[in-house]
């Protein structure tokens, strides 16, 4: 009988879920997350949306060996959760949670964790030794791959690259109530920041001037069209990602960096405005890891998480 | 027979050498390092020196079953060095020199690391699941032991802490050409260069002020003793640290930070002034690596070298 995992990416408002047999992917599809009052029915969700999809395609249900869950927030190595904000999600263990529902192996991760995981494992990075993946979207997310295997940190906060402090200059807050995290010039949110303060405060000639709807989008193609605030947006967003991309190097020494989420879109002109800033502040590595765009997009959640499936799996003595 | 491993420690003007059992250490000794003009010796003299203390010990030579090495420079995974500008050694494979004329398993890796896995292996980490160690002597060091594996990066520069900017408006050069690394503030000349600087420009009164030959502990005996200027190189040197080791929270999140080398004899003043901005640069982590003084002193070197070699040995199906 052909085996089966699932890789479930749990977010705010949808659940993406994909099947997957050791050799490709059977299945991919979404289904509504539970509201903050429901919460508590997440893993009933979870099961039923498999059970469901398996039927459909004619699979046994003990075909399923293993579930891998993305999450939104911290995950300890013993697979704790503290109180997740995005689902209202309380203080708990959710890979056993679901675990006692389904009866196979179920484990939990980081969904920027999982998402770093499959880029590293089947996209962007398939084959390197190590690989590091920045997640640029409305925050910034991250995730360290060595071995195949997420570096998430005895405490739960490994590869939180989002907020590291790469200003302690800086006067305005961050989401996380800091000053000077990453995610204020490097996500989708900051690159606007960075445009509107270059508009307001230094007044620049712009094609952005009289665009009171700016977008990530608009400023990148400003920069692309050769506009001083685009461009100056987009500087500052190379020197403050290349500052932390060069912690990274100095640490883990990745193979490849990876950069994904909604703001890679913008291609290219990222990774050239990124990478003179990893060579300013690592002046003392001959080599370093080649900065590389994602390749899977949406889909990178599930993907990594059915590679945790595969790997509880295996521990369980089941592949 | 009893199995031995021999872990060696290279270093500009002496080998350090140990002996060990797979419980302990039967012997640890020292031998001049070959002069740069006779470095071509290097694997001669380790060998002549690991067989003349097997013959005092009354050790068979087929009772050695591996050697590990830690070398002043990057070692890539595959073994490789570039030029070592300490050693005068060209770029090699190390392991693979010594291995040919040993005729058992060598591998070599950086001295930093091997003074980290020492630490985290049989020292002050010791049963944490990972734990990284700066060596803050006349420079800075670093290193990243997770599950007992160093993490030496794909191009060999993973641990390179020393050499992360952490003052990117910093105008003074440091020895690697760069400018602001962590090394510039918190080696054993960054705290006595903090000093000077602050008796020069701030004109703050203190005891050093009169102290022509400032050392890094007449500054830290200040400091202890309530100095303005102590105290505040101190609060320089646990900033800078403070702010490096933030990121190292962010990226690995070990169980473990150590603090290790010849600055670390000044005590618990240290940990107490990284602390406080550990804890203010990772804002987002609700727990975080406890930071411990290194145990081992000198030995960490050795001892991390023959926990390669225990690894060489069991991957070569030998233990």
């Amino acid at each position: 009988m052909e085996r089966y995992v699932a890789g479930v990416d749990v977010g705010g408002t949808t659940i993406k879920m994909g099947l997957f047999t050791e050799t490709e992917r059977v299945a991919l599809w979404e289904v509504k997350s539970p509201s903050r009052s429901e919460v508590e029915h997440l893993y009933e969700v979870i099961r039923d949306a498999l059970y469901a999809k398996m039927d459909e395609l004619a699979i046994p249900r003990e075909a399923l060996k293993a579930v891998g869950m993305g999450l939104p927030g911290p995950v300890s190595a013993d697979g704790h959760i503290p109180w997740l904000v995005n689902l209202g999600l309380g203080a708990s263990y959710p890979g056993k949670e679901l675990e006692t529902l389904m009866g196979i192996p179920c484990v939990a991760g980081n969904d920027a964790n999982m998402a770093a995981l499959g880029e590293a494992v089947y996209g962007a990075a398939k084959g390197a030794k190590s690989a590091v993946m920045v997640t640029l979207g409305t925050g910034v997310g991250g995730g360290i791959v060595v071995d195949g295997k997420i570096i998430a940190g005895f405490h739960g906060v490994g590869g939180e690259l989002g907020h590291i402090v790469v200003n302690p200059d800086e006067t305005a807050a961050c989401n996380c109530g800091n000053r000077g995290c990453l995610e204020q010039y490097a996500s989708a949110t900051g690159i606007v920041r960075s445009a509107r303060k270059l508009l307001r405060e230094e007044k620049m000639p712009s094609v952005l001037t009289d665009d009171d709807s700016l977008t990530c989008k608009t400023v990148m193609e400003a920069a692309k069209a050769g506009d001083p605030v685009g461009l100056k947006a987009l500087d500052i967003f190379g020197r403050y990602l290349g500052l932390m991309l060069s912690y990274v190097v100095l640490t883990i020494d990745p193979e490849k960096i990876i950069i994904g989420g909604g703001v890679s879109k913008a291609g290219d002109i990222l990774v050239d405005a990124v990478n003179q800033y990893i060579d300013r502040y690592t002046h003392i590595a001959e080599n370093r890891g080649e900065v590389i765009l994602a390749t899977l997009g949406n889909e990178a959640g599930t993907a990594g998480a059915a590679k945790i499936a595969w790997d509880a799996c295996r521990e369980a003595g089941e592949a």
